[in-house]
């Protein structure tokens, strides 16, 4: 309280008797009277201390505010993975974020007990959501869907012990993609492969592989396809001398295998798939694993996760525990235990694990030293006179009406500098600069932030060409950008693409 | 149970002997084990109806899935929404869908008893977010933040008595801009009406009218400029009568008021903020309101509605009771309750009532009988032959890395009938057609599904142009694109835009 420490005699006791006051009428006991905080400034910071002596501003436990940084990157790597899901047909969808409680419950095994409940204040029992599937499933199952490609992504939240410093927290996002529906086998499977992989390519990563669990592999044979276990094992070893590309032809070249009419069944659907992916061409990311363990309890058919691998191309960044970064798989029993009649209805899916994603692109940007635009401003309107504001204010309004990102200093005198040194440190490439000179010549001048070029024009006056008047200036601006290529070439050698006439035809 | 009745007694013994069976080894309890449901395929429909015979599939009350017909009308209208705040150059931000619930406390008055409280798991209590206006304040007062402009757009919960009949749900979106930080009087009020304005318009709802509470006026000029109340009420008459946009003008004409120097001082920043509006063009949009009630108890200003008002244009629609679809104010004493010492960061923002904007449009959508595409696929993979299914996966999966959104049907040998039919039914406007004949001659046939006319091209033999063989296909479907202008129109007169030579810049 250094401000107090300061006060002369006579304003403590002016201080004191406000502070003596009875409340106003009007105020409600709730929040502290507005009137009240009006009369008397530093009522308030005395208030602060004594109402609340232990109050600890943060985020609850193990999650976190995502500032305009995270945002940037997040928005990024989302729209890249949205067009990729629907680029594949998939319809957008979106959930409640909680559900009510007996329909995640049994769902997820052991995992249970770390979802989020809400009190009971009186109705129904709910909880967070835990995943997107589960809710998918209920959604099929309530509305009697039986085929649908949806993608979905939104938040989840789960109480595990947050391990921040790999980036995992108890409030994450998803991205879902899956379909539904009774189809010819391993068709949707391999495009669900397919996607992964169109993905982590587009977000250029580095290298990936994606490991199939053969312990989900050879359940699939021994159970549903009635393969004796001992051949079962034997594909295994195959699987764990080679477990690569070209694994199902010489599992088909063994006459040990190939001559048992079992084997060869066993083998069909797994034929079938690799098939499909040699004509996605992207059978050689795809491998086996031992280890790979199942996940959550309503996968009934193979699962997979995609790693990537750490590329000697990247051998002078930070070691980073990336691990998996997309996992997905059948699941065909799901939607029908929410049927009443249990009518099943088959799903496959995946999910890209974005906040992994994220962190990985952040850590890179940060060794890079990156830096990342948290706007999008394309113009700062600024002056170098006083008395400036109204004429500021009226052009900015026409570019906002002209669809250009445009902002400026909410003072009524600000200086120059203040107002490019703005401009630099937020990373906005032009000025528009009117002053008391252009005002009376009728035009405007353009400064490239980086280069500090300037051009004026959008005058009468001005080459014989097409002169408008001050007010139609932001036409004047399209048109200066078209004819001042030398001039543009120049801002985007800074590396500071210009914009405005990409602008021009967004809008 | 139909199906059961259907069963052969032999089916029957087999099925009660895999009911009796003691669960397999591998089974945890939690979940049906998978390895039962496979070998006995009706089991789960038996279990169903044992261990849920009371089991309700619903969403929590007030609460809905959002379908793919919602998400599209959602989405343009949140690129539109969040595409002006950007323009006004905003940063985006997220924060946890919990708080602390002490964070939330005292903030919302009365409402307070609407916020859904997490359940005491152990450790921290939380509760879900009400709004993002409290905590932005609380990102700021934690990173002493002491001027940011952000926007927001998320979901908030309350547990208001669900009217599903006008579009409110106890979940739903908000849309948020502040302006965060000390400037001089008015511009950044000026800027969110301007805001308001610019997404009203943009959005094509009809003519709207900004209300600014009178009330919340009269207050500041009594409270914060010491204006008498009789003078206040005095104004308060011009309100009453004039209530539109040279109200400001009139009064500083009348001498009662022009003579006063207590009132022209209270005047001032009202004077101020409509000379501002005038320059942003918008003033006429702005009225005065007697009635408007102060809304939640954190501002401290003028806050204000936008109203849609019901244009005789629309007189053939059904009467929507709109109401409020934007509301916003200034709330300088929000973030001083976080800060330990009470340092406040003056705030002023605007929220637009998305959902009721939602509501709206649907609705509309609805009367119109209009149809929205729930995907964007671009181009569908038929055949007309049967043993086609690895040319159409080759070719699709090459539009997909093209960049091209494109589906086929998963079946090893679908019906061209019904391949036509998905497309009509779901408005891809484009298929490609691979059969035998084209194989040979390797080249693709191209449809418009709406006009049903045919061309072929891509071919070796084709006009002495540009050729390629079959792989190269998708390069040619561009060049093609690119001649067949007459084609073009005709697709486009359907109403099916061409999507494909967009689709080709776009990536």
């Amino acid at each position: 309280m250094p401000l107090l420490g300061l006060l002369p005699r006579r304003a403590w006791a002016s201080l004191l008797s406000q502070l003596l006051r009875p409340p106003c009428a009007s105020c409600t006991g709730a929040v502290r009277c507005q009137s009240q905080v009006a009369e008397a400034v530093l009522t308030s910071q005395l208030k602060a201390h004594q109402e609340k002596p232990n109050f600890i501003i943060k985020t609850p436990k193990g999650t976190r505010d995502l500032s305009p940084q995270h945002m940037v990157v997040r928005e990024k790597i989302l729209d890249l993975v949205i067009s990729c899901f629907k680029r594949h047909g998939a319809k957008g969808m979106d959930t409640p974020a909680f559900e009510l409680k007996e329909t995640l419950t049994e769902k997820y095994g052991e995992d249970s007990g770390l979802m989020y409940d809400l009190k009971d204040q009186g109705g129904e029992l709910l909880s967070l959501r835990y995943d997107l599937t589960v809710p998918f499933a209920r959604y099929l199952a309530m509305n009697k869907v039986k085929k649908m490609k949806r993608y979905h992504v939104g938040k989840v939240w789960r109480r595990e012990s947050p391990t921040i410093v790999q980036g995992r927290y108890r409030e994450f996002c998803q991205c879902d993609f899956d379909i539904a529906g009774q189809f010819d086998p391993m068709i949707p499977d391999a495009e669900c492969l397919k996607i992964m992989c169109e993905i982590l390519s587009g977000l250029q990563l580095g290298d990936f592989l994606i490991k199939m669990a053969w312990k989900d592999v050879r359940h699939e044979m021994v159970v549903k396809k009635g393969l004796a276990p001992e051949v079962a094992d034997r594909i295994g070893d195959y699987v764990q001398c080679h477990g690569g590309v070209s694994l199902v032809e010489q599992m088909f070249q063994d006459p040990r295998l190939s001559q048992n009419k079992q084997a060869l069944e066993g083998l069909g659907d797994l034929k079938l798939l690799f098939e499909y992916l040699t004509l996605f061409g992207i059978a050689d990311k795809i491998s086996f694993d031992l280890s790979l363990a199942r996940g959550l309890d309503y996968y009934t058919g193979v699962i997979y996760e995609a790693m990537l691998l750490q590329t000697p191309t990247q051998a002078g960044e930070e070691p980073l525990n990336v691990g998996s970064v997309a996992a997905g798989g059948r699941y065909d029993g799901l939607v029908g235990m929410f049927d009443p009649k249990g009518h099943k209805v088959p799903c496959v899916g995946l999910s890209i694990g974005v906040e992994r994603i994220f962190y990985i692109v952040e850590q890179r940007m940060k060794t890079k030293g990156e830096k990342v635009r948290t706007t999008e401003t394309q113009v700062f309107v600024a002056t170098p006179q006083k008395n400036f504001l109204q004429e500021r204010l009226k052009l900015i309004a026409e570019l906002w009406d002209s669809g250009i990102k445009a902002e400026m200093l909410y003072k009524n005198n600000p200086k120059l500098l203040t107002q490019l040194h703005y401009c630099e440190s937020t990373g906005i490439p032009l000025v528009v600069i009117i002053g008391e000179q252009e005002l009376k010549e009728g035009v405007i001048k353009i400064r490239s932030v980086a280069s500090r070029e300037e051009v004026s024009g959008g005058g009468r006056n001005r080459r014989d060409e097409v002169f408008l008047p001050f007010p139609d200036s932001v036409r004047n601006m399209h048109l200066l950008a078209e004819k001042l290529s030398s001039w543009l070439i120049v801002v985007e050698m800074n590396k500071h693409p210009f914009q405005m006439t990409i602008a021009a035809c967004e809008y």
